[in-house]
């Protein structure tokens, strides 16, 4: 369990302090963070929240959606809160093409040219930025990044202190290329952190809210631990799971359950 | 307009008889079907009805589903209804995982292993196997094999004349290697059709009936049509569209869609 971190979007709208001293109470000292949660109970008070908790800030999530006029300064923002917070990792999503745009070459070029512009700041705030590639069928209105591959090619012009990628189950399980991708991932120094969801259909309306808890769903998972394990990898394990029916239980009962997901099927 | 092809699932609830009018008034020579309509209407009737239209039918939808049991025999009488109507191609949906399976890999191995069985049976029918990969947010419930390249790689082993793969925009425009393998495709002779459908968000519950009319959404479409092009493939262009409010327009007002959004994004 010491490389286990519940990422807080698996149970949406348990509170910030009901969320902390549920995973002190059960034992887990890692947690991801997502900015809008941390913004409204306060980037300082959650700084405080958790440290005097004792628990770890695994990453922040997120920064990115570089198609959105002032991405610039919100990524700066969003890199200062990982700061602050003690993360080390700051996600990034992308965002998919501009509006009216059929140019997703263009728009992953410039994912790289945004990347590159904030890394100055990542490496004087220390903190990571890791480029997330996210399943191909977010890819017009989401994140134009769809594999591995992409995303270490895009991380590849910059220092892996300051740029690496995340690695989630979920968006990348389907792909063939994967194992050799999370090899390269690991000698080239860039994984960032690993997230695991589980694969389960059908999907919602939308495709967003359609994560399966870990050993739900058809996602080969604790092969993908002992591939990042492989690679070199000996970070945290965050949990990261969306879905509604799963949002609808009480926080507690979702954490066991991301919990006993975990042991079974990824640890 | 001589490549354009209409797929009979764009409009899915136009009866047979309509449909070849239609097409016949419209000056359209070619049409795509599917077998549960042709089996409706009648194999031979349906074979003996475009014969007498001049229609030309440039593949039947679809065998494969190779996870099912009795596939073997399923997918032979796809080839013989291919042959009576005088369709070269007859398109293969590998099927998604066995039930309660994780393991992709060994799904995707039998879908290889299948088509190899089939090769015999295509050969002498005339009938070419055209491997589709599907969008991998079908990659679990509905076709293991998620990119052309894996499509590639699983007809290697076989001859062109009997395995080919079908070349559908809406399932492979995210991918940034498809323009390497549309290349690949032609130099080993594999590109057994060419169909084009738009991508367009949100997607609705259950993925499969999302898509959109040529211009409709954000895939270079054109770009497409000259890669194929360029890679030799000069075989006809079907426009195959789902989605329910595009099957609740009257039959012929769909047709007119598809001609004008091909020859607006994609001629």
């Amino acid at each position: 369990m010491n490389r286990f971190s519940f990422n807080q979007a698996t149970a949406n709208y348990w509170p910030m302090e009901e969320l902390v001293a549920g995973c002190v109470d059960a034992g887990v000292s890692k947690v991801g963070l997502w900015r809008e949660q941390v913004a409204e109970y306060g980037l300082a008070a959650t700084a405080k929240l958790v440290r005097d908790a004792g628990l770890t800030v695994t990453s922040l999530c997120r920064g990115g959606f570089f198609s959105s006029d002032g991405w610039y300064d919100e990524n700066r923002r969003a890199i200062d809160e990982a700061a602050t917070l003690g993360a080390p990792t700051l996600c990034l999503v992308s965002g998919g093409l501009p509006a009216g745009s059929r140019d997703v070459d263009a728009a992953r070029r410039h994912v790289g040219d945004a990347v590159g512009e904030l890394v100055p700041h990542a490496l004087q705030a220390g903190v990571r930025l890791a480029i997330e590639p996210l399943h191909p069928m977010f890819c017009s209105d989401r994140c134009v990044v769809s594999t591995l591959g992409q995303a270490l090619d895009l991380a590849a012009p910059y220092p892996a202190a300051a740029v690496g990628v995340m690695v989630d189950t979920y968006h990348v399980w389907w792909d063939d290329q994967v194992w050799a991708q999370i090899a390269r991932a690991g000698a080239e120094g860039r994984i960032a952190c690993f997230q695991v969801a589980d694969w389960i259909t059908p999907l919602p309306e939308g495709a967003l809210l359609g994560r399966g808890l870990p050993g739900e769903g058809c996602i080969e998972l604790r092969r993908f631990r002992e591939a990042v394990d492989a690679a070199g990898y000996a970070g945290p394990v965050e949990v990261e799971v969306f879905h509604e029916q799963v949002w609808a239980r009480p926080g507690r009962e979702v954490l066991d359950a991301a919990i006993a997901g975990y042991r079974a099927h990824v640890a």
